[in-house]
C-alpha cells in the first residue's frame, strides 16, 4: 500500500479536475499518466479499474473513479480546507450542489456531443450530437446567473465547486463547443485558468505525458 | 422565506432520491409535484428553475437541482446523520466516489437512451439511443464488484449512496433496460426498494399527483 495516493489519468481529461485539487490542496500524489483511451492502448489498466475510464485516484484500500469527488476527497480528506464548505456554513448547499452540478448535468452532454459528432462522427449521428451541444448551452444558464456580481461561486472565495464547473468550460473550449457559451463564462474560465495552481497541474499532466511518449 | 425546504419535483423523476432522502431523514419538507415535463406543462416553473429541469430544493435562498446534491444536503445540513458518512470515517471515500457515480456515470446514459429510443424515437436515432443502454450495462461492473458480499455500498449500513445509485436501478427497470442488469443488483434493489422510507415517499409523491390531476 503507498503512503500517498496514486492518481491514473490522461492529459486534459476530466482527471485534470483532480490534478488541479491536488494542487490547490497541496495534496501530494503519485501522477501515472495513461495513453488516450487506456482501455484500448493500456489494456492492463482495466485491471486496476474495470470501467476503463480516467480518472482513478486509489488511497489505500479506495479506487475512487468520480473526478468531482476526487477534487473534493483531496481538499477534505486530511481535515476541512478553505477549498471546500463545511455543513453549517453559508453556501454549502450551493457548494455541493455546483459539484454535483458540474458533471452530472454540464459536462454529461459535452460527451455525448464529443462521441457522436467527433469520435463516431462516421456512424451517421452527428447531428444527434448537436442535439448535446445545444443541451450544454442551454444548461450553463444555472452558473452564468449564479455569477452575476460574483467572481466565484460559493462563499466569495475560490473553491472545488469552482475546479468542478471550471473544467467543464475549460473543456467547451477544446473540442470547439465556445461559440454558445456565455462571454461572462469565458471571462470567468480564465480567471480559474490563470491560477498558479491550474498551470502547475498543466504542466505536470504534460510532463508525465511526455515521459510516457519517450 | 417559508421555515421549511420545499421540494418541487415530477412522480418517479430523479427527484425521488429527494423524496426518499427526507423520508429517512426524517426532514420536514413540503412537496410540490409537477406535471411531467414541467417546462412545457407547467411553464411557469421555468421562473424558479431556468433550467426546466426536475428535482429543486428551495431552502431559504439556496436552490438546489442536483437529485444527489439534495439527498446528500437533506441526511447532513442539521448536522451529521447516519446515513451519509463524514471526513474520517471508514468508507469516506467510497461514499463520496458512489454519491458522484450514481447519476453522472450510471444515470446520464439511461438519460440519453429515454431521449433517442423512447421520446424522439422517429428522429430516427434509436441506434444512437441504443449505444447508450449498452454503455450503461457496462458502467454497472463498478456497483456489481463493490457489492460482492456487501448488502449495502458502504460502512456496512445504509446510506445516501445506495438511495443515489439505487435510484438508477430503479430508473432501469422503469424504462425497459432491465435485461442487461445483473441479477446481484436487482436483489440489492429489492433491499432498497423494500425499506419503509421508500415506500412512504413513493406514496407521498403518487398523493401529490393525485392530487395535481384533480
Amino acid at each position: 500500500m503507498a503512503d500517498r495516493p496514486t492518481l491514473y489519468t490522461c492529459s486534459g481529461s476530466r482527471g485534470l479536475r483532480a490534478t488541479w485539487a491536488a494542487e490547490e490542496a497541496g495534496a501530494q500524489i503519485d501522477l501515472k499518466m495513461l495513453p488516450f483511451p487506456p482501455r484500448y492502448l493500456a489494456p492492463e489498466y482495466l485491471k486496476i479499474n474495470p470501467l476503463g475510464t480516467v480518472p482513478l485516484l486509489i488511497d489505500g484500500d479506495a479506487r475512487l473513479t468520480e473526478s468531482c469527488a476526487i477534487a473534493h476527497y483531496l481538499a477534505t480528506k486530511d481535515g476541512m480546507t478553505d477549498l471546500a464548505i463545511a455543513p453549517g456554513e453559508p453556501d454549502y448547499a450551493e457548494y455541493l450542489d455546483f459539484t454535483y452540478h458540474a458533471d452530472a448535468t454540464i459536462t454529461f452532454p459535452q460527451t455525448v456531443y464529443m462521441r457522436f459528432a467527433i469520435f463516431e462522427k462516421d456512424k451517421g449521428w452527428a447531428e444527434a450530437g448537436q442535439a448535446y451541444a445545444k443541451w450544454f448551452h442551454k444548461r450553463l444558464v444555472k452558473v452564468e446567473q449564479r455569477l452575476e456580481g460574483r467572481d466565484f461561486l460559493c462563499a466569495d472565495r475560490f473553491t472545488v465547486a469552482d475546479i468542478c464547473v471550471g473544467y467543464a468550460l475549460i473543456l467547451a473550449e477544446k473540442v470547439g463547443l465556445d461559440e454558445g457559451v456565455p462571454e461572462a463564462l469565458k471571462e470567468y474560465r480564465e480567471r480559474l485558468t490563470g491560477r498558479e495552481a491550474y498551470r502547475r497541474g498543466v504542466e505536470r499532466e504534460e510532463a508525465g505525458l511526455k515521459a510516457l511518449k519517450v
